[in-house]
């Protein structure tokens, strides 16, 4: 198929009839006259960030969602994106068709539009970028450098999930139900950003990040940003009642299994931040009004000695330091 | 070698220090109070948009310079761009210093800075998607569907050369001199965008589009998008001295093969544009101004039979429709 008649078919109905956006070699629009404009933009690739044989709507709608989960970080507000795919040869009209359905239900719950893109072709696997643009008032985005010594640290939702469902998408851990492995692999296909959660935290937080390549990795990114260090409860550490399940029921090696996965694991887009200890209760009440779970994991400060900054400390129960060795992650161990 | 150890050797610097521009998962910055935002995007694939053994300072370049043209096109002045970068494993450390540093010379030709973007790693060939931002002043952003009928029809610089180069790189053509292959093989390596050209043109022509796929596929955007169709004169197309030399000495079915080089080559970024009639003058004052060749080559209007609209008929001298058949163009022809 020519890359125009892709763009005439399956995308152009993406970018509405909206006048306000002129689109040509690119979008002119009028950007909002009081907010900032926020720009983030992710790129997936085919058997790194996804699996190939994944259904094509969802391989869609992560894509759009892990850039939205960005702006979520920031605490921005979405208004639309750019979708840059270059397709290997065997991408079907089928596939183009489910592709872009899965965008069309997204734009409509996120309320974004397409704005702009490029339709290639690559003699490699399956390329998606996406770039979103959002709004953020002047000054209020949530940012890695803004978080505080003091600040304590909290996640939302559940930790592990998302690798966990890739692991059962490769066909390990086979003993487990089959029930329960469709709540993991949908939590690994598709990602919930926290939007609302981002813009009620823009006004009180410091800090915040979103879970892509894990908690241990994406906290560093704050600790090295803020110049500070952070000091995680491991017990505190939030899993759904799934995981629970799986790690009552194993043993010492599946447990660390499970733990490097709670830990280290990516693709579950939780939002970790820091607040000052002052906004416990406020924190408390936007869990319950939101109806997300957020949890209190650690806090953040200086280090002792000046040498050993910007490490992150995994605490016991009893506040003493665990010698665990998990290391980093990268999208590629898969 | 790890994505973020890449981002901080090689692309941190060329985001510079600059705290206007707040970088995390995204960018955040203030937008012009006054001018509208534009943004652009085009995806360049190894061995479809440049060849992989390309030097990677140029490849970046390339890259950069293809997007600035789109805003070129608009008329709109750039400030940022994006990079989103999918590496293949043989990718080296002195590969991605030449590609920074190519980027960092480009930075400061264009005043454009880096803004943020992805790094990941691909199984296949190596796909560079750039993302720029821009500015214009309110409703001034040349548009293809803005063309006229009437309008004269220009083009920029001259065609063919890009086209031509790749073929010198492929081995092909291999009785043409050194210096002669050097010249074209340059154009097809680096694009110059026609920046200052449209910053002037938005004040009075209608219609712009910058030639990446051929002068035929791209002004048929422009007749698609304002429902004109269009009339060129063959003869007046304009070609550089060395082009000319070639077709001098050529027998008629070299001819008809460089012909098509200039009405289908891709890659020349030139701009094609549409002005009214009563700015002829101005046109003739612009191109020496910026001392860039512009040529009249034809005009828009409407067709007489309605069925038959958005066409491009090529003229002889006489005015007189050449049957002549040249089909249009696509990346992967190469």
């Amino acid at each position: 198929m020519h890359e125009f008649s892709i763009i005439d078919r399956f995308f152009a109905t993406l970018m509405g009839d909206d006048k306000s956006v002129l689109l040509d070699d690119g979008a002119v629009f009028t950007p909002d006259r009081i907010q900032q404009t926020v720009i983030a933009t992710d790129t997936l690739v085919a058997d790194v960030h996804f699996r190939a044989q994944d259904p094509a709507y969802l391989i869609a709608q992560k894509a759009l969602r892990t850039n939205l989960s960005d702006l979520a970080a920031m605490g921005a507000d979405p208004f639309g994106y750019l979708l840059n795919i270059s397709l290997p040869s065997d991408i079907t009209e089928s596939w183009l068709a489910s592709f872009s359905s899965g965008l069309a239900q997204d734009q409509k719950q996120y309320k974004v539009k397409l704005m702009g893109g490029d339709t290639t072709k690559t003699s490699g696997p399956l390329v998606i970028s996406v770039t979103v643009l959002g709004t953020v008032p002047p000054k209020m985005a949530l940012a890695r450098r803004k978080a505080q010594s003091g600040d304590r640290l909290y996640v939302s939702g559940t930790l592990g999930d998302s690798a966990l469902g890739l692991q059962f998408l490769k066909g390990h851990f086979a003993t487990v139900s089959q029930n329960l492995k469709t709540y993991f692999i949908d939590r690994y296909h598709l990602p919930q950003p926290r939007l609302s959660l981002g813009q009620e935290l823009r006004n009180f937080a410091h800090a915040a990040i979103d879970i892509s390549d894990g908690l241990l990795a994406d906290l560093e990114h704050v600790c090295i940003a803020s110049g500070l260090s952070a000091w995680v409860q491991l017990s505190a550490l939030p899993v759904s009642s799934p995981l629970q399940e799986m790690l009552n029921r194993s043993n010492d090696q599946r447990k660390h299994q499970l733990l490097n996965f709670i830990l280290n694991g990516g693709d579950d887009y939780e939002l970790v931040f820091t607040a000052s200890p002052s906004e416990s209760e406020k924190i408390i009440f936007l869990s319950r009004k939101l109806n997300i779970p957020i949890t209190l994991i650690g806090h953040l400060g200086f280090e002792d000695i000046a040498e050993d900054k910007n490490r992150i400390h995994l605490l016991n129960e009893h506040n003493q330091p665990i010698g665990m060795n998990f290391k980093g992650y990268e999208h590629t161990w898969r």
